[in-house]
């Protein structure tokens, strides 16, 4: 195997994939520090309002130099980059940092990555894909005015399927249909670990809006709640072209929440993160709207209903993570 | 992510893994080489005869610190060892050695792993599974009499299902049950690239015999071979209780193969690797006699029949790589 920029960057981007869609409204970012060659720190952006990706990285790294610095308790990242600015003494002046999006330029809920770069001078900075937000861009010409060393490009395609959800919330929707099955696509039964449903929690605590069929809302009598995580249930939209729902369904009672019923999909369109859960129809009259399939693999054969069957589709497998003991498999149309 | 002898050790049976099954009748094994903390090579045994992956990694190493040495028009693994003992100067004793199985300690196709490592004294030799192979242990006893610090264990149970073929290959039969799918678990039609096609090919040959179902040869009249790869076309055992079948099937005119027509499962005792291809009702007679289940899983969604729908199993996903677009998932029985 390559031990190259590619090698140090993927390390970058695997790690961001763990927060691939929990980061909202902020973009998935990841970030490798090597000091003389040696890996010192592979971290990523958890979510947003938390510390970027550089900033837990170049904390990881002079933590590990460094194991029983004060920097240790600084949590905050405005705390992080005070301290890093004050006392880095040198310390990154021999190392690389790789990023998978170009370090942030202005000053948001937290500190400009591309400042604390400047301040404490490594080597050089290798980044994978331009910023596009263009609040936050500027990065790049901010580094090179200072005399930083960048290298521009590295594993960019990678990087943007990294990117991609971040990209569409900019600018628009970004729609992503979530189901859970058994190794042989069947759908029946109590398919999914508590690890999964704490994640299909998590992100329902994340979105805008979730959108079910009305058939399945009326079988299942759902709640749709974040209660595994102790999160915030999300809005909901029914599809269904017959408005009237038995009232004593939970999520009807799921209090500060809206829902939606309705046949008009164009509604999607006001929402920046809409997740598609259990209305497998859904995945054909949607089609290229849907941005990810995110396919939560448990490791068993069942017999039982297989919901694609009736759908033709060709896709890329852009990502997959283990969830402990199963599979999370990130897909896009082709 | 914590960068420590785990992470190290991990990257060594990643490496090994995309070899699994292809090093028989040897293990597959990894290895990572770092001096002073900086990563200089990842490595594999690839295929029997040909180096073993110590002597791939410490090549490799040497060469990225000396691109332009000699060292690098030496192939045979005697060549390497020779080179290495007499020009290594004292390069590798400020690096440690992650294996994930002991060096090897006696002479047999190539030359002995315990005792290059010996020779050129690294500062520590990480090893995370013991050897197995009575002839071939020892390994760690002849570095600590050298002097070179050892640490055994480090990620031992992950590196046990790297092992685990090589394991049944030296005290009976390992069996795996080899299937191509889709995402949503259809098995009809063209589902393999040539990716995966070239796989399947050099797997059969690899392996001691070909085990599949009669009404398989009987509808789809195969040929079976490994023509792909310009290989050895395996033996093959059609279990059936009827013995009768049209002798222009083509897999009976394949030269230099025994084919057995038999329903006595216990013959494939007889044999140490053997294949299972394309007869899903075995997966339920043979039941744990299956070691793993290799799933070859194309991304795509397509109607068809479901051959896995009938059993009811568990597994354990102990591996999975892309195959260009595809997936390989290695599954172990619960
Ligand atoms: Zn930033
Ligand atoms: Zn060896």
């Amino acid at each position: 195997m390559k031990i190259d920029d590619n090698f140090y960057m993927k390390l970058a981007i695997d790690e961001a994939w763990k927060y691939q869609l929990l980061t909202y409204p902020n973009p998935a970012v990841g970030c490798t520090v090597v000091k003389n060659g040696e890996i010192l720190a592979i971290e990523a952006h958890h979510e947003a309002g938390e510390a970027h990706a550089e900033v837990n990285a170049l904390k990881a790294a002079y933590i590990k130099k460094n194991p029983n610095n004060l920097l240790k308790m600084k949590n905050s990242s405005h705390e992080i980059h005070d301290y890093l600015i004050k006392n880095h003494n040198g310390f990154f002046h021999d190392c690389e940092v790789f990023v998978t999006l170009e370090p942030c330029n202005h000053i948001g809920k937290t500190p400009a990555c591309a400042n604390l770069l400047k301040e404490i001078k490594p080597k050089r900075v290798i980044i994978a894909h331009k910023d596009i937000n263009k609040e936050a861009s500027g990065g790049c010409e901010s580094l090179n005015e200072a005399g930083i060393e960048i290298s521009l490009g590295c594993m960019e395609k990678v990087a943007y399927n990294l990117l991609y959800p971040f990209i569409k919330w900019r600018s628009g929707t970004f729609i992503f249909f979530k189901m859970a099955m058994t190794l042989n696509g069947s759908i029946d039964g109590n398919i999914s670990s508590n690890q999964t449903l704490a994640l299909t929690h998590t992100l329902r605590d994340k979105i805008d809006l979730m959108l079910i069929g009305g058939n399945t809302v009326r079988s299942d009598k759902p709640t749709l709640d974040a209660r595994y995580i102790v999160g915030r249930a999300p809005n909901v939209m029914i599809y269904s072209k017959n408005k009237v729902f038995d009232n004593s369904i939970p999520l009807f009672k799921v209090p500060n929440r809206e829902v939606i019923i309705s046949d008009d999909l164009f509604k999607l369109l006001d929402y920046k993160f809409v997740m598609v859960e259990g209305t497998y129809s859904l995945m054909e009259i949607l089609k290229e709207r849907i941005d990810f399939v995110v396919l939560l693999v448990s490791p068993k054969i069942r017999k039982g209903l297989n919901a694609l069957n009736d759908i033709d589709q060709d896709f890329e497998i852009i990502h997959e993570n283990m969830i402990g003991k199963e599979k999370i498999i990130y897909l896009k149309r082709k």
